[in-house]
């Protein structure tokens, strides 16, 4: 496998809570996303966790710290909730791995029908096979440097520094 | 705007004629999937023609060489049809244009469910952007380099030589 | 017009709100339904409210009711949240109009795409056409008389007593 | 089972063929459209053929009427081709069976995203539970009468004579 895919969770993994009329976390559609791309890539795929970032830890990012170093891959793609994806991108930096890692999530969840998913995980898997060593993050059709990225809270997108 | 995208047809623009129940193009669909993508990147599209792949002919790959010339941007996406995409990538190449050019197209119409053109375009132009100057195909969630691809028919994959 | 729809909300109309990941309503999308369906039934659509039927109160059920009574049409097509669409029912049926009036809502919000709503939506119309007066609910692909119906919360279906 | 669903064929069943691009028919959706309504009617589906209805034949229509005739089930829905649904409509009703018949197409396949299946199946169930015996036909949100329908070609939609 030449491409490690770390699952953290975030809006582009939730459902639907028929009970409750709210959204949780039951399991990941990543899988089926690359199955819709028709995705040939050889992908491993591991699911660390399933969370709304605003929820993560620092021992949850520890564990995504450690999962990149120990991988086996030297292209690793993570999905990730937007609120704190820049945060984790900077820990992740921070370790100094010699890795090509990007981050990626999504302003809707995949179960909606006008989601960004598809749409940002093709994107971000295109620009993990082309990108030198470093930490990156990919949304909105961009590919940014994790040093000189912002989440536009207001505008729901991200944008350069 | 820093990257030009071309448009030529191909099974990704097709949609359904209601009066004999046959596929034809109308109108193109790749700005709709942009907008789904959230897309922020600058992207100036041209639409050179919207043509099954099949029937391009030799002046249609002279529109698009030239168009490749022409375009400010040195970097370009063209959407084109399957059966014909390697072959068009090549009649490229052999331009020896210094700027980054990444052909995708899809297996089935955006206009359907199942569509792979989504998660296409976005692999493509997430390559796009990180990749060095040359001709590739992006497809099945893959980056071809242009004279090491080919269209696996039974399959419907496209595949390293 | 020979149809009065009547919106007061409930799950089939509730939207993702991207700023706190939350469902709310923002505006219908029973005419999306209906232009999707290619429906050419006369139908005169009143927002009365959009609302979590959780929150109804008995004002608003007041309001539906003179609604029903006022309506020029003799069928009226209610969309209705799930959780005491049975107790509006009941309470229009309590009235004696002698108009056929059909209830209906969907489990899964429109905007998901697994989505009943559609569906839904289309059997109530259906039925709306052919029923004789009375007040009826149309879930699950069944039509029930307004006095033989309950929601199964756990499984999340609609049965007869 | 109190209902018997017939399948035909026609547009509303047909699929995206990938190897020459034109649409065929493979398997019905029609399971998957009653599965996405959340349908608990007892339905009994019986697949009689998957034609093009303009490549019905007398032999296949007598088929039709044969099953009609010998269901154990009183409510009939029948899938088919919009082409020629009226003339079978017709044909059926002929042969003054003591059931209620109601056959339903699309004018666009189920596999599209713009499809008016899952509408149309939805109307023509809700119809056929209220409806007295005789021969229908659903589509357009609306329930005609066999011998009082037309389906208008360059509109592409049904309408009263």
């Amino acid at each position: 496998m030449s491409i490690k895919l770390l699952l953290t969770g975030g809006t582009i993994d939730k459902a639907y809570n028929e009970s409750n009329g709210e959204l949780h976390f039951v399991d990941t559609h990543i899988p089926e996303i690359l199955q819709q791309g028709r995705n040939r890539s050889e992908i491993e795929i591991e699911q660390l966790m399933l969370k709304d970032s605003l929820e993560m830890t620092e021992a949850d990012r520890h564990l995504i710290a450690a999962a990149c170093s120990d991988s086996k891959q030297d292209k690793i793609l993570i999905t990730h909730g937007t609120d704190t994806i820049v945060a984790t991108a900077k820990s992740l930096a921070a370790l100094n791995i010699d890795k090509t890692i990007v981050l990626v999530g999504a302003m809707v969840p995949y179960v909606f029908k006008h989601s960004d998913a598809v749409f940002n995980i093709g994107v971000a898997l295109g620009a993990l096979q082309a990108l030198q060593p470093s930490v990156y993050l990919a949304m909105n059709g961009k590919i940014f440097h994790w040093d000189n990225v912002v989440k536009n809270k207001q505008l729901g997108e991200f944008q350069e520094l």
